[in-house]
């Protein structure tokens, strides 16, 4: 679609243009902190054990072309897709019967599972949750029909640890500043203007959801008092630290909000409730200074989405004692558990009515067709009608070609595309068992754009597919009978566009390394 | 002083606390762009070819124990100094004078000095000067008088690429920050506190310095019109980048002002002044895009300040082409050459009346006099009384143990320290001439104290001595007859703590490499 309007961009540079482009890159990331630790592949530990250095995050050097149309419509349908979420969320009876369901093949999912149980016969203590979720989506263009225009289609939808908004932001701020200082040349059509690109408060709204809940908390709950803090949950080490600062620099800068980071593992050495406090704070002691004790408002999850770090029973221990805190989840182990992909490929599985079930009381059903035309086919491995028609396609070589098998668990990775599927079902064996731990999803095939990625000091260039995320945040009460409304705070709160190689044998940008990019919106 | 009432300053520190206050230094410096390029000794150009890494410039990780009272002056006289060395550099005829005496055992002035007589003999173009100051202040009690409060004395005075300006408020903010987030451990009693660290403007103070300078300039001089700019002339490569980038990032955020960086050797290949424009705009063709050239209202001079800059008559030749523009200099020849060592030697010669002759139409007694208590005695090495009796301390082994020598020239480093100088006198040989490209100063040895430096990712502490530096902005218009007031801008434009390692013997803090710091004032 857009390579094919404009197989000019972006625009071929001289040494002198690019390396003007290049240094501009490198010197305002580093002046505006959009900055990762390099990996030890890049700096061993031996030059730099004390992991001192920074180097700028990946980035592409150019906003990616991107339609209008579909960004817009992203941005407009997120708190639909908030709303949704908060409202499966809520909805326990409705999780537990998904959930029972594949329990039995997916040990994280029962694991999470029996934590919700757990609190829920001591009783809950915290009505309220936030959300900070991220929609993402790929642009599609039917290739059998060329007259259409093109649409999004919704890869995933994350409610835990959404990440790379505390950059997503800068490089957004970073493509503007290339543009301002005239670091791009110029172009016939002038593509690269101020209005196709467009402003990102990834870093203010997602903060400010943050924030909206530490002030939801209310008064702390602890005698006598302690000051309040939100606590970031983080792995360790963590090179995308930068992301996360950005988000704890703006709580504290505009809304003099004190965070602390906590490593999950460490979680039960740090944070206690005392057994005398039927309210259940959540306190908090720094190692730095075990003398002074916070009461936690916010646990913000930036780590715990893994199954990997889930590494003992102590692990599973911290998560139910986090889980049965006062503090505000951000996400609640049932907001967690509805953003697995069994449930994304419940509520899209063709014909199903989940969706007007969920939003018909207070979403137009306009808006929740819009919502609707956003999901690619999904389809389980299972006995159902739609599960026998999945498995057909997932076992013959001829048919898998268009799709993807993907896990249901969290956490990214270990997808399988097109013609790999039918040896990996064959891989385990008959039982089915194993297959309803994967869904099956129509590949969404978006038309391969260029750009340079600037990774690790080196710059390549080459064929790119780009991945748009909208950022959501939803503060919403859960339990049965609430009073006042259910959803409190509703917002779309900035977007992502990761950008990545587009696999392929030819070399250029890496294929599945991406780099954080900006829309250079474009009217097709 | 500070030293001996706070003997547990810094606090001692377990690991933990240690490690907490570490990795928040480290992390929120790179979030921040408190950053430079790493040198080559720390990351070889084998790891970094593209030099893409960047490290938390060297900072120290505690605020500095300052006299509240020595850092409320030095910023009270501020605008009294800029005062005073702009009616310098508007003074031909008594700079004339001075530099005269020394061109013949300095060559560089002696070259400054054609500059100007070239420009003047064709007519100077642009009457506005800007001057972006730092006077360099140390505390020093007399040792001889336990009783006296402490005082400050002025090391020297820079005219031309007053640096680090664009690092010293984010030091400031880092100390503060790190105070917010309770790094710092309670102490007793509570020195580090908000009161205790006053805020430093320095980089939206000096950016707006720029900025109201390209605004005096007026309309564009070119027919037909071009676009606006500053120039920042810079050396490269340049590892302190980061402090300039602040700088041209301020002045795009805050007064939409567009800056280039061009490298002094370059100069004459990317700017031109076309003949035939008798107001001789000074025409910037960006290399990346020559199609497109810019007027340039502001030369800021963060270059050519050292004579080894000067490699050929070509420097020379850029030198002068950019005196003869109709940019407003940043500085000027005349002020370039009014911050010499030999003018503060002769401002602060004992019993001098020059200050008074340039101040005392516009300031009072009072202020001069506060101007004059901050002079450390210097003395010429020539034929006139005082130079004979400097002489005969800097030959005398027994004298000179409580004195610096200095060479006139600008640009730091070389300076021959007590005992070492009657041997270096002594290798001059017997000619006088060589004796006269030097002063004599009275050393200020302040008292030290103790800090920890964080450099290239390592962590020393020791005894420290650290340098106020007052940043100043003035603009004024020189020649003799000018309409309205002289100057026409004057402001006081935040401060540096530079902090350095105790020249000794014991190790600790590198002697002779500087940290940024700032101040944590006491009443002393």
């Amino acid at each position: 679609m857009a390579a094919s309007i404009y197989p000019d961009y972006p625009p071929e540079l001289t040494s002198t243009q690019s390396e003007y482009l290049l240094s501009n890159v490198k010197d305002w990331s580093i002046l505006n902190g959009l900055a990762v630790r390099p990996s030890l592949s890049f700096v061993s530990e031996e030059v730099d054990s004390s992991r001192s250095l920074a180097v700028t995050a990946p980035v592409t050097i150019f906003p990616s072309l991107f339609p209008r149309r579909c960004f817009e419509e992203a941005r407009a349908i997120q708190t639909a897709y908030n709303e949704l979420y908060a409202l499966v969320a809520r909805d326990e009876e409705w999780l537990r019967n998904i959930v029972e369901e594949i329990v039995e093949v997916d040990d994280f999912i029962a694991h999470l599972w029996d934590v919700h149980l757990a609190v829920k016969k001591e009783g809950y203590v915290q009505s309220l949750s936030l959300g900070i979720f991220r929609s993402d989506y790929m642009v599609h263009k039917d290739p059998s029909q060329p007259d259409t225009k093109p649409e999004i289609r919704q890869v995933e939808f994350n409610t835990i640890a959404s990440s790379f908004g505390g950059l997503a932001a800068k490089v957004s701020g970073l493509h503007s500043h290339l543009l301002s200082i005239t670091a791009y040349p110029p172009m016939n059509p002038a593509l690269i203007t101020k209005s196709s690109l467009p402003a990102n408060s990834s870093i203010a709204s997602i903060s400010q959801g943050l924030a909206v809940a530490h002030k939801a908390y209310g008064p702390p709950k602890s005698h006598p008092s302690l000051p309040l803090c939100i606590l970031f949950v983080v792995q360790d080490p963590e090179n995308n630290v930068f992301d996360q600062h950005a988000l704890a620099s703006a709580l504290l800068s505009n809304h003099n909000i004190l965070t602390f980071r906590l490593p999950f593992p460490v979680t039960l050495a740090h944070t206690h409730i005392s057994s005398g406090q039927p309210s259940r704070p959540l306190i908090y002691k720094p190692p730095h200074s075990p003398s002074t004790a916070y009461e936690v408002t916010t646990l913000y999850f930036r780590a715990g989405y893994a199954p990997t770090e889930y590494t003992s029973s102590k692990s599973w221990e911290a998560r139910l004692h986090l889980e049965r805190s006062a503090a505000i989840k951000c996400p609640s182990i049932l907001t967690h558990l509805a953003g697995s992909k069994k449930i994304q490929q419940i509520l899209a599985t063709p014909s199903s009515l989940h969706l007007d079930r969920f939003l018909s009381s207070t979403i137009s059903a306009d808006l929740i067709s819009r919502v609707r035309a956003t999901f690619a086919a999904i389809y389980p491995l299972d006995d159902s009608k739609a599960g026998k028609y999945a498995i057909g396609i997932a076992t013959d070589v001829g048919k898998a070609r268009g799709y993807v098998l993907k896990p249901q668990r969290e956490g990214g990775g270990n997808n399988i595309y097109g013609l790999k599927i039918p040896p990996f079902i064959k891989s385990l064996g008959d039982e089915s068992k194993k297959y309803r731990s994967h869904i099956l999803m129509e590949l969404i095939e978006p038309p391969a754009l260029r750009n340079s990625v600037y990774r690790n000091g080196e710059v390549t260039q080459g064929e790119v597919i780009g991945e748009l995320g909208v950022y959501g945040v939803c503060l919403w009460q859960h339990g049965e009978e609430v009073a006042g409304p259910k959803i409190l705070e509703n917002w779309e709160a900035g977007y992502l566009l990761r950008t990545k190689g587009k696999d392929s044998e030819e070399g250029g940008v890496a294929a599945g390394f991406g780099a954080v990019d900006s829309v250079c919106l474009i009217d097709v």
